[in-house]
């Protein structure tokens, strides 16, 4: 991790609801076996095919892309690419014949040999769908200049798992969603969006927990339809989730129970000298929620969305020289945020 | 409640340790049945002739009382003056031919037809064991010139409940225990304590909870000692239990633990727009041990203790101009804290 800045330490559209934004694509190259059955001979040469297709390259983009094989990292520095979302949990578990392609800032990454020989992924902090696609579109086109990828003109993009075949596009918008989860509304949305083609789930994907109000909403439908087609029902969805995310909020600001929850937030995230790393994300939802209500001043979202991924365990630990227990990351998670937190007013 | 300062709006010795002293003497007039078996003529006899022995008294002391007949208050009024310790939580329940006199900055109070037709009770801020037993002394002495207290040569002062007998006096202490609390001393402490004659109890009294560690003790031997003897007992095992509670004190903020529930306390405290009288009596009680062990500043033990008093929830109404229910209470306590605390710094 070096030191410019990352996209998740800027500022995006519509950042009072939405975090961040993510479009990731999967492809295959037609003459391999899928990952699950390609022999460690046949993964090292689709590696080198991906990093030579991107780095040699004409196009600016590939500039400023690092090359980094998942054997070279050690387990915090993994985990901690997970915490950024430059890599998926999964692709972590077993690093044998891995790699991943990294931008400077972290926007871009792609996964080689994960589920798909190719996870072309691109993020943005806010609201931004129409500019990480196009992103991705590009890279797709200027990776395909070279490598063949595996498409048939039925299925389009063939995948390893069927739920991608098709665009093999996968969008999603992280979403914060304090007062629809304070009001108990989330069953009812949960239950809605999967009726849409829509699924809503915790910070990491599949499986993840719901932590801080954050959930990440994105697209399940993949095939018979077009990506920008795909794009355009997520963000239309969003959008309506949003509008009842703000009209909640509003509701929910003007009570007194609220406010003293989110005031007391900023007092215990000011003062605490221990901080769990769940308890912090809960208590930065609030104040969060509390600066978009106007309840809290002086602390803009940059440095908020910066904090709360510099506060994840295993990044807290790489970011460290020293190699650190779980006490001593609740000590320095608190001393680190007390800090960022200075500035806060009522 | 009029505006003169109260004495537990004052510092007294060892308040680090030591919230208040009280001591209590059980008197009866010997011509008049218990009170629990005097008729309704005969209570307003006992309470005419005691005030007028306090009052027609020649001793400067008669003369800042007040008589307060306790039909002539509303309930919050009346629970206010137990928040107040002016009478016992028992002398409220039925205020039929009750009243009290009481001094102007409360510190002395003579309940009229509690369980016994006297109960004279002194109270001082800190640890003031000889200087309020003086005072109680000298009250009991004014009083006698007048009445005729039962007495026996045997038994010395005659009570309605046989654990008075004798010197017919209780002295306690209110002690302040966050560290042999937070410890898991105070099980061993309890039983200890009461093989040496000696009850340790909530703030209230026999059956009253403890909150915000605060602990009465009390001596429990009446019969067969002297006053001098039973305030010596109760002052050396005071003593005993203050030093253990200083050791413990040092031990406990040593550790990161505790200096995290410190500081959030007067986070919350400095920041919450709805408090519960037992949560806020909780955090005071850390802001409290934080003030005593160096690691919050700004607030003197005066201005705490007085806190302490005008929280309590009929207090904070009897002194609003306004009936308050339990919501209106929480925010006003919170704001009320709030103002108090905007002074305390790390």
């Amino acid at each position: 991790m070096n030191n410019s800045v990352k996209w998740y330490e800027k500022e995006g559209p519509v950042r009072e609801e939405v975090v961040s934004t993510r479009v990731r694509l999967a492809r295959n190259l037609r003459q391999y076996p899928f990952s699950c059955r390609a022999t460690a001979q046949q993964k090292a040469e689709i590696e080198e095919k991906v990093k030579s297709a991107l780095l040699s390259g004409n196009s600016i983009l590939s500039r400023e892309f690092r090359f980094v094989p998942l054997e070279d990292l050690n387990e915090i520095q993994s985990m901690s690419l997970v915490e950024r979302h430059v890599v998926s949990p999964e692709f972590i578990a077993d690093p044998r014949g891995k790699a991943v392609l990294v931008n400077e800032d972290e926007s871009v990454s792609i996964m080689i040999n994960e589920e798909d020989h190719l996870r072309i992924q691109v993020m943005g902090s806010g609201l931004t769908l129409k500019e990480t696609a196009e992103t991705a579109d590009r890279l797709d086109t200027l990776l395909g200049e070279t490598l063949d990828f595996a498409f048939d003109p039925q299925l389009g993009y063939l995948t390893q798992c069927p739920t991608n075949l098709g665009i093999g596009m996968r969008a999603s918008v992280m979403l914060h969603l304090p007062a629809l989860t304070a009001t108990g509304a989330m069953n009812r949305l949960f239950a809605s969006l999967s009726k849409l083609g829509m699924a809503l789930r915790g910070s990491y994907g599949e499986g993840s927990k719901v932590v801080g109000d954050m959930y990440q909403l994105s697209n399940q439908i993949t095939l018979g339809l077009s990506e920008a087609e795909a794009l355009a029902n997520l963000s239309s969805i969003s959008d309506q989730i949003i509008e009842q995310e703000r009209k909640a909020r509003q509701q929910l600001l003007s009570g007194l129970s609220a406010q003293d929850k989110v005031f007391r937030a900023a007092g215990v995230l000011k003062s605490a000298r221990l901080l769990s790393s769940e308890e912090c994300m809960e208590l930065l939802s609030l104040v969060r929620l509390g600066l978009t209500g106007g309840l809290l001043h002086g602390l803009d979202f940059a440095a908020l969305n910066s904090l709360c991924v510099k506060l994840q365990p295993n990044t807290l630990s790489a970011n460290s020289n020293v190699p650190l227990d779980e006490a001593a990351r609740d000590t320095l998670r608190a001393t680190v945020v007390r800090s960022a937190l200075e500035t806060i007013k009522e």
